[in-house]
This record gives structure tokens, sequence and C-alpha cells, in this order.
């Protein structure tokens, strides 16, 4: 526990970065602070130009390093990329650019998953961008080739997150309509492929009852953070965020509106700021 | 009956340009056909760089300026902006820069309201941006200083009808959310202000009940079409579309599946363009 104390104090310095395309990127913040609860964060929502799951490879590259050149303002340590498509097009061209540990959506969740049910019956729910790429399926099956694995692209479930409608009988019906066939599958384990759909977490696990294990990608991420950091973990049962800072880069109403449902917190501010186009060669910004 | 006849046989020859951001636009389209179905049909749905509501203005007047350029090279007579966001922000530069008719989707419908009901109650249901932008609200009151709106914003609607979800127990659920307090209000009209809303018309009708009149943007921009070309519109009961042809900037899969349950057809082709950028002045790519 002194040992716990002194590396909590130590993490005081620290800065973690994180970016999204927008809010969903929230549920990974809200982990952190849980876990890590006395680091600082800087959280930066691209909001201008979402979404990014239609964009090009190039063009989420480009929009990434960006993101990743305005976080490096901020001295941080980690970078965290709370972004599924960003993890799923971009994340190694990213790691080979950038001069700080990175952690991505998708790898954490998938070990986590594999070594608590190894040649379990795991269930993936995501965008239809995400289901289609197939990131988690190839992920998890290159890390136990004797999983099983069943999809669902659940589109409503974004939406309704952003109506802040997280229980009530419109929710249970859309879970329903999406789940019931998944949960005759009887699966171990359910992942979250989506950083929206936390918010509907507790909902899809009482839909789904006990014999199915819910995981979400922040839970998983916060945990390696805090490995390489080098610290344990905790698990505050409130979220403080004392220094927390929010950066967007569109009009930041919305945005303050739904981070407080997404954080359950009461007011957030977030500044709006202007990314720096590359015209310069990479770091230009911040030279 | 004769004149009529004639007319239509006349308009055998002429080309009709519709374009939007995607798939909405098919409402105002499926109209068209209805109405006015011997004409030949482009339809061009700019997926790639979908969507516009959250693009500058001077963007989505590129955008639009691009969508008419690649719609000149069919040498159509009429140029219909079946996309909202272009029609609340980009009309006015739009007309300046066109050489053939145009109608949006505000004008007409507002018209066709203020006239069946003057100083009477209207609702107006869109997405967030069209609420915000109060287009429809200022376009009414401009020609009826008399009416009263209430105006609500329900974004589930397009995701809900970009699921192929248009009747049953959600539908209803998400309907009654929306527009229990409109309800209320005992409207003389309503206007669905997003093109994806027709697709839940029906249901929206009967949760409204007889007393309140329910208007598409498409039907009267058909109407209006019409009578700029000198025809009477008719009101097939089926839309035959033989000779319309698709459009997308981006992969047709997901517009052809979509297209099929938004025409009420049993298979659409879209074929994939890309739009010439405007590097070398206006008209550039025609000439």
């Amino acid at each position: 526990m002194e040992l716990l104390n002194r590396r909590m104090t130590d993490i005081q310095s620290r800065s973690i970065g994180l970016f999204d395309s927008g809010i969903g990127g929230l549920t990974v913040l809200r982990e952190f602070e849980r876990q890590i609860p006395n680091a600082h964060y800087i959280y930066l929502g691209d909001t201008a130009r979402l979404p990014y799951g239609t964009k090009s490879s190039e063009t989420i590259v480009r929009y990434a390093t960006e993101c990743y050149e305005f976080l490096t303002r901020f001295d941080i340590e980690l970078l965290v990329v709370a972004c599924n498509t960003v993890s799923s097009y971009a994340l190694d061209v990213l790691r080979s650019r950038v001069r700080v540990p990175l952690i991505g959506t998708v790898d954490p969740v998938a070990r986590q998953v594999v070594e608590q049910f190894p040649r379990g019956r795991i269930g993936i729910l995501g965008t239809e961008a995400t289901v289609r790429s197939g990131i988690y399926e190839r992920t998890l099956k290159e890390l136990d080739g004797g999983i099983t694995v069943f999809s669902c692209a659940c589109p409503l479930f974004v939406p309704l997150a952003e109506e802040g409608l997280t229980e009530g009988e419109i929710v249970e019906k859309v879970i329903a309509h999406y789940l019931t066939p998944l949960r005759a599958k009887r699966m171990d384990a359910l992942i979250l492929g989506c950083t929206h759909y936390p918010i509907l977490g507790t909902a899809i696990s009482s839909f789904l009852g006990k014999e199915t294990t819910v995981f979400s990608s922040g839970d998983s991420m916060a945990k390696v953070a805090a490995s390489q950091l080098g610290i344990e973990p905790i698990n505050a049962s409130i979220s403080t965020h004392a220094s927390s800072k929010y950066y967007v880069t569109d009009d930041p109403a919305r945005f303050n509106r739904l981070a407080a449902l997404f954080l359950g917190e009461a007011a957030v501010e977030a500044e709006k700021v202007a990314l720096d186009p590359l015209h310069h060669g990479f770091y230009a910004s911040t030279r």
C-alpha cells in the first residue's frame, strides 16, 4: 500500500493524452479516471471532422497524426487512441511516428478476453464499419485460434447513446432487436467494440444475463496503461477527473452536453481549437 | 387529356437531375417518378462525402457545385436539390451558378402548407442541424406571418429508416418519444423536414391521427417541377422509374441495399463515379 501511495504521488505529475473523432472516447477516459485517478488527462475530440469511419486510410492517418501533434504540446507520456477507426486502420503507422508509448482500443480488450476465456465463445458488437473491418475477430483469433466469434453490427446504439437514451422501453427493445440471436449462442464473453456502447452497458448486461461477461475497451486499456506506467490500477467508485482538460475542433456546445452524460459529470467545458495541418512536415506544429 | 398525353410524350425526352449527399433524396425521386413518370432521371448520391450537415457553407457550396457539374453531362433540363443541407445553406449561390431551373427542398412544401392552412398551426420535424438552422420556420413565416410553428429534432429517425425499421414496436415507441408533446399542440399540418422521414411517414401519420395533415418535401417539389415543365402531375400508384440511373461517389453496396428499401424496388444498381474537383474554374469538367 505504501508502494502504491508513492506511485500514485508520482503519477500526479504525469500527463496522458487521449483522442477520438468525437465523444465516444470519453468512455475510455472515464475508465482511466477511475483506475488512474491522479494523472492529468488531455482529451481531444476532432468533432469538426467526424466521423472518421467513412474516410480513407491515408486521411485517417493524417487526421490521427494531427491529433497527436496537438497533444504533444502538453508533454504527454502516453498516447491513448480512444478511437476504434484509428485503432483499426492507422495504429501501426501512427506508432512508427509517435515518440511516446501508444495504446489502441483493440489489443488490450482482446488479450484480456482470451486470457479469461481461452477457447471461448466470444461475441463482438460494433458499428457497421468496425464489424466489416473484422479487426476484433482477427485480433482475437491471432491470440487464440480456438475461440468462436459471433459478430453483430448495432447501428442504432450510437444514436441511442447520443440521445441520452440509456434505459427504458426503447433501449430494451432495440437491444432485444439486435441481441436476441446472439443471446441464443450462449456466449462466455461479449466485447463492446465501439466506445459509445458502454453507455448502454448496464442494459446490455442485464439483457444477456450472468453467463455472459461484458468487456469494454476502456477498462482493458486503463489496465494496460497502469502497467506501462508501473502503477497498480485502482477502482475508484467515482471518477474525479479534477485535472482533465477537453479540447474539440468544432463548436463545443453539443460536446459539452453529451460529455456530461458520457462522464456522469454535472458540467464539462471544452475549448475549441484548430489543429495545425501538416504543411511543413511532421512535428511542424510543435516546434 | 389529349393535351396531357401529348405533354407526357414530350416529357419522355427530358432529363431531370437530382442530387443529395446520400440516400435520403431517393424519397424525392420516388415522388417525381410517381408524378412525372415518363421523364429520365439521373440521381447522384455524394456518399463518399456525407454527411454535408457538419460541413462549412463554403464546402457545401463547393460540393453542391461539383454535383451539379457532374449532372450537366446528362443534358438535364431541371436540377432538383434533394438535400436539405444544400437547400438550407447553398441554394442562392448555386442558383446564381447553374444554367437550368433549380428546385430545393424547403420552398415548395412551405408554399403548399401555407396555402392549404393559412394562419395554421404547423409542426416541423428535422435533424438537429435543420431544426437549429430555422430554415423551415423562417420560410413559412415570411410567407405567412400569422402561422404558429412547433419544431422538433428527431435524431433517431434517420438511423431507424436506414435500418429498415419502418413499422412495429420500436418505431412506434420512438415516434411517441418525440411526438407526444407535439401531438398535444393539435397541429393542422406537419412537415417532414428531412428527406429520410417519409420512410416513417405512415407510422407518423397514424400516430398523429386525421386532424394533422403530413407533408413531405418530395411531393411538393414534384408538383412544382411539373408546373415548371408545363405538364400536369399525375399520381401513379406504383413508381416505375424505368429510366432512372443512379450514381454514387463511394462503394455502391450499401446504397443499393438501402435504395431498394427507399424506393420500394427489388433491385437498384448504382454506378460509382468520381466528381471532378473544380481546379480550373466553373464548368471545367463539362467543357
